[in-house]
């Protein structure tokens, strides 16, 4: 069978590919599918890919005058099969009720993300923390073995810490999502501690290329003058990299 | 008054001082204390300072005929303030029970890190950790942002993962520290949607310097074996690397 | 015209892109002249392109019974008004000799790179190492300039060092690459200089992300045992690392 | 002997230890030379110590009447013994002539840096330099070597290019050293060749930190207007960032 094949009569295609050029073949290579899409149809890609080759993708679809969202998923493999998937929706409010009940066949929970193209999204947003989140706390446990210092020990400290219980949710709610950058714990004074840290590191030999890198950051972010500021304006530094500081 | 002169009869000597190298004046420059110390009094050193410091001062006033403990404080200024500071000790058992009313004056939760020297290292574990997330949680939040995505949005849909729920305590608790290291999500998965998150953030101006590094841990993880294990495994990985090797 | 129409009856095929998918889409896309190729023609692709890329289309293009070699150039936009660039011949003996009056009419100096693909190869290894130079030297001139040293001071004194005359044609020669590792500068004291460089950009906001990522190198590759080693061994070290440790 | 003992009725003093502590306390520690310098003496430093800790030792030499330049070398321990380091002379007209018979009996070239502690800077400068540029020069070899190319034919193509021969001296002098910063080769350009050699490294394995933090840099050049810019420019975007971009 050929793409083009499997979709004939289809009020549904869904596609889960490792990348985008997968996707765009099978949609539109030699017997893609595209062609053959039924009137009224909608095609859910739930691959985790670029936003831009989704968008892309989607701009091909609707120019052929059919329908695409997306709905990449999160959580484990384990989660696939058990049907408990977490669902990141990327539609418009009509594609996401039509494909709400066939998509909780896979997943025990939807989330909205914002219309189409968000869902891939958020995909990349959460698995980009994530899995950078995953290397720095290993920086963090091999400094703290490395230095002789029970991780046991520092995790259960951490957990009342940002450390753990993560700053989105803590510090930066009371702070630079606010508007309130008035030092609760300066710029300066966390860069002077990234120092000391990677001093041991590159003593210990620990690798630490997140945290060498980290201190370069807090190193400019000082700088251009949030040394005197709370430690959460980091935030809006690099807000104003990423625009060329054209705000700022 | 010199450090000297303050000390005299004191049962308790605090420091609590911005680099080691103030520690050190104060304890053994000119008029330092640490010839002036009562017989059986104990001395509390409070800065954030480098554990390598913070033992050559301890064997110095332990050679000295004294006794020294530490016990940096975690949480903000505005806890300073209300005595509501955590602190976190590093000294014998003896030493902390001897300490702990005077400390809890300043604090009301008391860590006891396991031994001399710990508390200090517990702090720079903490720190960094809480240092480090928060410029890699910047980094996320501007890749969000400039791609059009709600914050809150994310931030919402990151509650319920590892990405603000921690690895410490969810991920690891189940693999890397049970020793197993099939993959719920593999290294190499997770270096690919790093390539994602990187190559969106290059279009897009995104400042990413720790993401970047942090694309190069996975690369060399996957080099070294570990690309089909689970991405829990990259604490493995670190921790041969510090190492040297020598055990993987 | 397409493309197709471009290549009857043309002894030579010559494409200069600005990216790989391009190039795909000019030689297999909708009326790409893949299919319209003479008989003993030559496909020559100058477009700097990912070798992988590279090999992909040469692959397609032989399959079809076709030849294909890569010619990327050298040098500046200036150069290619005047016809002086810099060849870089990726391609059989056949190739190199049936294509060479052709490619000297845009260049005057042909390097012969070693067979297919090695042209795009060479091509990319040296932007590699002249964008990335490029960036580090000027890290290395913001942090001599934000100390009040003239530039032209360090430029001439460097004329005479490595750092400007390169260890490839240098220190690598008599040392590394002839197997000789003991030290004329150690390991361990180019990690302490590093060191030292970097605590002084901290201090004076020097944007220095690629020495930050350098100290981590001599960290790791103390710790893999060359501290002591000449400098010249971080080659072997690094290949180490490519090679996921296995020969070390 | 104490360092006191030592410079009895001596003209001349010289120092060369591992780190600033210990020239501080050779100087002003127990028995430390600093009290018992002869009238009209010189005390020559040849350390590779901070700048900011030479400094500070000379302001104390000279609070206690008495002169101090320094003169750190370069070149190998080969040379040490030949006697011809190269001297990097920082001091008074007058220091430098006192010293300069003296200082040619351990080298035989010596530069004048312009002034005390600029001769310490030239030092660092030139060793950040050489040591960074060591490093990168390997992961590029790695990058090399990995693919399949010779490095030898690397090498021999890169002799003609800035990769080898410097940018300092080569694309720099015509370019941004002169304020002109139209584009030869456009940053974006070189984004765009770093994003293909990295992919190539993270296909193979290749270590490549400092490679990834300069795309960073690229990346953030260009979103500040300098994509389209020649790509010697970046040396005017660090100079932004290290200014706190006040002047851009």
């Amino acid at each position: 069978y050929t793409p083009r094949d499997c979709v004939a009569g289809a009020d549904f295609i869904i596609t889960m590919l490792p990348n985008g050029k997968l996707v765009e073949a099978v949609a539109f290579g030699d017997n893609g599918f595209a062609g053959a899409m039924k009137e009224g149809s909608l095609f859910i890609d739930m691959s985790t890919i670029s936003p831009f080759e989704n968008g892309a993708i989607r701009t091909r679809i609707e120019k052929a005058g059919h329908s695409m969202m997306e709905c990449p998923v999160g959580r484990t493999s384990a989660d696939a099969v058990t049907g408990t998937l977490l669902l990141l929706a990327g539609g418009t409010q009509d594609q996401i009720k039509k494909a709400h009940d066939l998509l909780l066949c896979m997943g025990n929970e939807l989330i909205d993300a914002g219309g189409p193209g968000m869902g891939i999204r958020l995909k990349i947003v959460n698995n980009f923390m994530s899995i950078a989140l995953n290397a720095l706390s290993a920086e963090t446990a091999v400094l703290c073995e490395s230095m002789g210092l029970s991780l046991n020990v520092a995790i259960d400290m951490m957990k009342g810490t940002p450390a753990i219980r993560s700053h989105f949710t803590t510090t930066w709610q009371n702070k630079v999502l606010m508007g309130d950058l008035t030092p609760a714990f300066m710029v300066d004074l966390a860069h002077k501690d990234l120092g000391i840290a990677l001093d041991i590191g590159n003593k210990l030999h620990v690798p630490m290329v997140m945290g060498a890198a980290c201190r370069e950051i807090y190193n400019q972010a000082s700088g251009f003058g949030f040394g005197r500021k709370d430690w959460t304006s980091i935030l809006v530094y690099l807000r104003n990299m990423q625009k060329g500081n054209r705000n700022s």
